[in-house]
């Protein structure tokens, strides 16, 4: 599973605090146990209303000095994720995100088109989030002519189906498990990370939702996931899930990230 | 779910020990909290070389005084099964198993004929555990021949497809899944139960393997479990799954056991 860890985002109350305080050693905290948990990119979301592109820098520059990990560059504003690529220097990451909304891709495809660096995309449009499979995949028809267009191979695309919360919405695990077979039928090499913890949102015991809809989709083909690694519970069903589809070769992977501690008991004798 | 509690096992040291000790409070508590963790039925098995029926009688009347579910009677003896059915009264439950194997079904299922008492069947027989799904399907068709021999409807009977530990068996979850499947579409009305935690023997952090499989198996068409469902972790993702799959409307079910405190964090405000 490629993990895009989600703990370094303004939204979140204590992050925000941190972000508004410049309060360096929460964001290099943020950076180092994400990177310990087994993260494939570090997520960086400022979620201010100004100076955004500054405080991207600011918070870029301690991630890059705390881990080697690549970076996913979030923000609803697609200027500014370009903007702030330079910041990576050569590090090649993310950038999280466009979708069919607006001149979104028309910012983000041109300056990601000559490089090796990836991109979120989201499957909706001007009209919102289409309610069905099939107005999602017209979506996802039009976001990969555009890549197409500018080169940009489906193996650099991260597809987020969009996840809704299932309070609201019965069939969110069909639509989104149907998603994920659809998509990877017509393109193998692509990926698609969706943002798991949505499902629960406004549910008692949110966990016990995220477990099971993370095995489920993975199971029908999501090969990604923004999500919170540290979630030691989260993390140690993502391993084993993965040897019971048989990615994971006797279990090796799973039994190695035991070993490391990255789930079970903390406590060890 | 149906829930086959298998906490009553004198092969588990601890209840052994009680059993051997003849410690009645030990037995009853077994009976309370899986009744009060949602279990539809109290297994029963005593373990033991010598005086098994006794013991049986023993274990029964205690579990019958305890709650009002109805008795799963456990024991690799056939005719201890059956001998063990008039110990429960009126009271309907489930003898736990046949197979393929010599002559359990002649001794089980006339007795069981012109009752309404349900039987669990594993998918075994005189050559062992059919390694393929070819091999359990031809010993389920067995079964089930004999079982309309007797008049025996498939909603009586409860499916034991095998389930193999995942170090040894890197196909144990699609031998399972598939065995679901085909099971089900053959019989809509039929049981399918298996004993979910085998498949984590052997690996560390067992519950994180379990969990998933659990969740995976449902998806598959697993309706049933020979299970601990005192395990907050399982009871928590079982009820999930069923939200997720779209069995449990609303999540009624799901936010109901939350309020009864079946899973979740044990001490509230």
């Amino acid at each position: 599973m490629i993990i895009i860890g989600e703990k370094i985002n303004g939204s979140i109350p204590k992050c925000g605090a941190a972000i508004a305080a410049r309060d360096e050693e929460y964001i290099r905290e943020m950076a180092r146990i994400q990177t310990q948990y087994g993260a494939t990119y570090i997520d960086c979301c400022a979620s201010v209303n100004e100076n955004e592109l500054e405080t991207m820098e600011w918070m870029i520059k301690l991630i890059m000095e705390e881990t080697d990990l690549p970076i996913a560059i979030d923000s609803p504003d697609p200027q500014c994720c370009v903007d702030a690529m330079p910041f990576c220097g050569d590090r090649v990451g993310l950038i999280n995100s466009v979708s069919g909304e607006g001149n979104k891709i028309d910012i983000v495809f041109p300056k990601i088109a000559d490089t090796k660096w990836g991109c979120v995309a989201l499957l909706s449009d001007d009209t919102g989030i289409p309610a069905d499979v099939e107005g999602r995949m017209k979506v996802f028809h039009d976001i990969m002519a555009r890549a197409e267009e500018f080169g940009i191979a489906p193996d650099r695309l991260y597809i987020d189906p969009l996840v809704e919360t299932l309070g609201a919405n019965p069939d969110t695990l069909e639509t989104c498990c149907e998603l994920c077979r659809l998509i990877k039928a017509e393109y193998p090499t692509i990926h698609i990370a969706g943002a798991l913890s949505n499902v629960s949102f406004g549910l008692p015991g949110r966990k016990y939702i995220n477990i099971p809809f993370m095995t489920l989709v993975m199971a029908a083909g999501m090969d990604g996931a923004i999500m919170d690694p540290t979630s030691r519970d989260m993390n140690g069903v993502m391993h084993a899930t993965e040897a019971l589809l048989g990615i994971d070769d006797y279990c090796m992977d799973y039994i190695e990230a035991y070993r490391e501690n990255l789930f079970g008991p903390l406590n060890r004798d």
